[in-house]
């Protein structure tokens, strides 16, 4: 019996969760019991919701949350709105006043402080005390007795009284003697028509009868998610005898370089027990000799699977000395999570449901027909078997967790397109529940609205087609999609100049390139990251490919990190800027600028002022940096830049300070027409600040 | 025992019912349970959609429904997708087949049979047939052997053909005994690669795991909901002696006449018993004396309430009557329904909970501070008692019933801004699930979104401001949003050119503002209505309001309906061409066409053509019917029209006729320059079509 009563109630219990997620019915969803509600404020058009609150919006800690909303309803009383939020973790709603901003438009703002999950909604309600007073002046100032308003306040009030705690209890018991003691209606009038009495009332409303919005999820990430400049790297590849391997251990001495150069975030590749059967050999041949050292991303030998760090790499004591020594630098780690298996992994004996079969038996390779991937198997998660299925994504959560729990807080996610995106959903809550520090990078390079729906699924960084726009236009009309339209409450660019798989066509014009994409990777978003190599302007092309000539992924390279013609003064330069210029380090407040030319791209990147309270966009901006670059590594250009003075406080018309924040030279201007001259052979690029004289 | 099993599954029921109505889950809202899911497809961006699925659209019985949305999964795989739609007394879901147009976005179109709700949504399923016979020819094509890929194909067909009936099962037989003889395998592949095989074998798909979307509601009404001419008269007002009330059956001797004109809905103001106590006097005075008749809007008395029909008027037998004849003349007969009371209403002393009182005890009058309307009660939804509450809705639904069954079908309802909007929602589903043929018109002029949310709450038809749209560019901008924006799926606008309470300052003008007044809201939109006295060009104004002087809301008036300079002959020119014109009996088909000139406005009616599938727009448009019209009533103006002649396929520079259609008169022109004299004191607007010649 007991069994069956629970049963109910748990049934219950998920119709009552349920209704509280959709909040106050629609239309034509109201339940049949609606009958003779009175929760009947309409509540609508909130902002932010994405897709009708089926996917969370993404904030930092320390943010403030702006939310909107469409607040209305039957007659012409006066309403009263806030805005509730609480942490996953917590019972209790903290709340914030919303005000009408507009044609029933209401808008209000809470602070976010804690890095979790949270979810949000509106309350909204009838100001009873505020609708009374209103009438009762209006009837006052045209000269009509209100001997009957009067009872109702001191109605009200008594109920108020009632409900109310502390001062404010103390304010409206005052109130009610004042209409004791009143010794004409005048009197009466003035006892309970006062602003702090108003203001009182108002914070002790009767919400019995309120109106709730369906609950909406809300990420809030750490700092760390929003901002960041990655360093991609081989840790077997960092020796200086050609030829020879390192360990994690002994790749330890990089660190302090990469540190100097100002990143923050140290990236890994695969550092799992390489395959042997099917092994890639060098520039990605097929018979690999003994010698070979294979692919990373053929995950799993004998010496294990995803949960191990290949025996050449030193083990899983050497990882745990390579990620102390990463944080030592006043970096953190971040491993590649890639979910496919080499025919070694333990999983392909163990788990053969996790892998596709042909009619005769045999797993498939990964294949996108007619190439081959022989030394790898992707793996199935579309078995027949719905206990195989729930089995493989538990064992990808206990991998991810095993490594959360070594203390690696950054996953980059190999491929993400090709597992469902559901799973990403699941795994990425499952895993943010108890470690919400955690974040996840999805490398996916597809479709449009697919990289959209990963992002919305949970990933907390994206990878994104920078590498690909090269126009100014194109440039501009890319990053104004990411950062002013929907997609910035969920998706964060991390801008990779380069990657082990992607050798752009345009390092074909060499430092130049580099410098200039260097220069717009790292003030375009507040998330870059490089391959390295980039730093020395490596561009070794495989025949005609955008990929890169004895690829790191199928051997061991030795470089001169101080050869001749480095970048590494100019990254360390814009890492350092990113530092000391809090404007670099927000995503969605880049704004272009005009400019009269026809090459040069030019930006402002700036703390947000005080906001229209229509619109909820920044009327006003504060420590500007300002970019303007010529994305042409061929042809200098001569630029008329027509920077936005007004927004930054500076007239049209007034002198100001233009100061190149990497010489620290300035100079003086008048007027929104500024020549510049952007050379590819010398400067061409120019970053600077301007102040009112 | 059986209770409580029942209880679990009731409440169970309850559960995936709303599951089912949210679809498959997005990120943020993943159900535990979803682990290792196989409904891993996206669908999102459904169009249309209203508030993410809270409310209905609204289409007509024979429209074509388009559905459109982003559908994309993980990998590269095929996809397939239906729209599935079935009315609410159905089981079964009919489907339509969806097509891949461009970007991940699909779109199908069904077709819309019977006037009552339906629900609609889509459902998405991985294409396993066409996936692998794409892979199947490309390695053909490279020269790869294909063994192991015909072994597959073999197992599909044989999967395929034990699920298919008909004609397909035998076509996809007849593939697998080719593919035993086959002899190569060449001859293998050819068996198996054919067009007919291939769309076999896509009617035919494994839906098992296929990912359905939420479901979505919409209203399928009769045609009259969106095309109609109405005519509002007060019954007691239609004799021909001063002074002297009419019956219902007196009053039907009007009913020729306006039929001549071409109008197909009759309304009524209440009918009900008019109540004494407060009763007004003539042009809304105070003090009534025993021959006033009392406001329509004072509903209910000794004599009975809402389900009454005044016995000054005839009582129910002479209603019966009034409305046969209103039927034998080809017309629908409209009634109002206010929700009000009289202070001798039944209502006041048998539900008291109904009506809010002063702490005094006495029940408050309607106010709108500092004005009083004594004669009428307000009632109240908000009652402490729930019981109360529910009980006055209950009684509301019972209202409308009884006049269901006594055969009207059209409710204009009086101020609906004043009950609550979930009130709406609730009535208008309840009472169009039994009758679906039932239309509901919102008088609501209140602020935008209030009037938005009620159209979106269910109301069928709803009044506008056309009243107080007078220029050019802002009939324009109105017109633009009612029909070209989201609101034209929910939002349908009946078009009155003045009513009881509203003569617009505009008619100061006089005969030239009736005349260009009747053409807009004529041509405008689908759905117009005038309050009788219109086409006797009448605007005596009570003061400067915007009142009728003597308003037959308080008094009997007599008219002579055919005196001097009376505009029935255009309003019959204008209602013959709404019937003979199937494009002027659309709603949302109206587009503005460029015109230089400074007052007048130019638009076009058009039947869609075929759509173009990006946008799921007309990409071309027939049977137009085009209005130049000059707005303002005081000025003559010479306007150049230029009509857009290739979206109705003539070219550019192609010779077309132009025919006026009030007229029959025909012109030949050529470009899109035509030259048109609009004269307020002549003719100021020009009716016509184009022809090639």
């Amino acid at each position: 019996m007991t069994t069956t009563r629970d049963s109910v109630k748990r049934v219950a219990q998920q119709a009552r969760d349920e209704q509280r997620r959709r909040g106050a019915p629609g239309a034509a969803e109201l339940p049949a019991d609606a009958i003779g509600t009175r929760r009947t404020i309409i509540i609508e058009r909130v902002q932010p919701e994405l897709d009708g609150g089926r996917h969370a919006v993404k904030r930092i800690v320390g943010d403030v949350l702006h939310v909107s909303a469409d607040i209305f309803a039957d007659g012409h009383g006066l309403l009263d709105a806030v805005v509730l939020l609480r942490a996953d973790d917590e019972e209790a709603w903290r709340q914030a006043p919303m005000r009408l901003v507009d044609n029933d438009r209401w808008a209000g703002e809470i602070r976010l402080e804690r890095n979790r999950w949270h979810r949000y909604t509106i309350e909204a309600w009838r100001d009873e005390w505020g609708t009374w007073r209103d009438g009762l002046l209006k009837k006052v100032d045209a000269g009509v007795a209100v001997p009957t308003e009067l009872a109702e306040g001191r109605l009200m009030l008594e109920a108020a009284a009632a409900r109310t705690p502390g001062a404010d209890a103390r304010r409206i018991g005052q109130a009610l003697e004042a209409i004791e003691r009143a010794r004409s209606e005048k009197q009466a009038v003035a006892a309970v028509s006062g602003g702090e009495l108003l203001a009182a009332m108002r914070r002790n409303p009767d919400r019995a009868a309120a109106t709730r919005y369906r609950e909406l999820d809300l990420v809030v990430d750490r700092e760390a998610a929003r901002c960041g400049a990655w360093y991609e790297l081989f840790p077997r590849s960092q020796g200086r005898t050609p030829g020879e391997a390192t360990t994690l251990k002994q790749a330890t001495w990089r660190l302090a370089d990469i540190a100097k150069m100002g990143f923050s975030v140290v990236y890994l590749p695969p550092i799992h027990p390489i395959g042997l059967t099917n092994r890639k050999g060098r520039n990605n041949t097929l018979n690999a000799t003994a010698d070979d050292v294979g692919s990373p991303y053929g995950i799993g030998s004998e010496a294990g699977g995803h949960d191990a760090v290949a025996p050449e790499l030193g083990g899983l004591e050497e990882f745990d000395h390579f990620r102390r020594a990463v944080e030592e630098q006043g970096m953190e780690l971040a491993i590649d999570f890639a979910i496919q298996a080499s025919p070694d992994h333990p999983w392909v004996a163990a788990h053969p449901q996790w892998f596709r079969r042909a009619p005769d038996g045999s797993i498939k390779y990964a294949e996108n027909p007619p190439k081959r991937y022989q030394d790898i198997y992707p793996v199935d998660f579309y078995d027949d078997d719905a206990q195989a299925r729930a089995a493989l994504w538990d064992e990808l959560r206990r991998i991810v967790l095993v490594w959360v729990e070594r203390g690696v807080k950054i996953f980059r996610v190999d491929n993400p397109h090709t597992k469902p995106i559901p799973f990403w959903a699941w795994l990425i809550r499952e895993v943010q529940r108890d470690h919400p520090e955690v974040i996840f990078l999805s490398e996916a390079f597809t479709r449009p609205k697919v990289m959209r729906a990963l992002a919305k699924a949970g990933f907390t960084q994206s990878y994104t087609y920078f590498t690909w726009r090269e126009q100014r236009d194109e440039l501009r009309e890319y990053f104004t999609e990411l950062t002013s339209s929907e997609m910035r409450e969920y998706f964060r660019g991390n801008l990779f100049t380069n990657t082990p798989d992607i050798n752009p066509h345009h390092l074909d014009a060499g430092r130049p390139a580099f410098v200039l994409r260097s220069v717009l990777a790292a003030t375009l978003s507040s998330l870059f990251g490089i391959y390295s190599g980039w730093e020395l302007c490596e561009n070794a092309r495989l025949e005609d490919r955008e990929e890169y000539l004895h690829s790191e992924k199928y051997e061991i390279r030795v470089r001169d990190w101080d050869a001749p013609g480095n970048i590494k003064p100019l990254l360390t330069d814009l890492n350092r800027l990113r530092r000391e210029h809090r404007a670099l380090q927000l995503y969605d407040n880049l704004r272009f600028q005009d400019v009269t030319a026809g090459r040069t791209l030019f930006y402002r990147k700036a703390l947000p002022g005080e906001l229209d309270p229509r619109t909820g966009e920044p009327a006003a901006w504060r420590e500007a940096v300002y970019v303007a670059i010529n994305v042409d590594p061929s042809v200098p250009e001569r630029a008329i830049l027509h920077p936005n003075l007004p927004e930054i406080g500076i007239g049209w018309d007034e002198p100001y300070r233009m100061t190149d924040l990497l010489t620290g030279k300035a100079r003086s201007e008048r007027g929104a027409d500024v020549a510049v001259d952007l050379d590819p052979n010398g400067t061409p690029f120019l970053i600077f600040s301007l102040a009112p004289l």
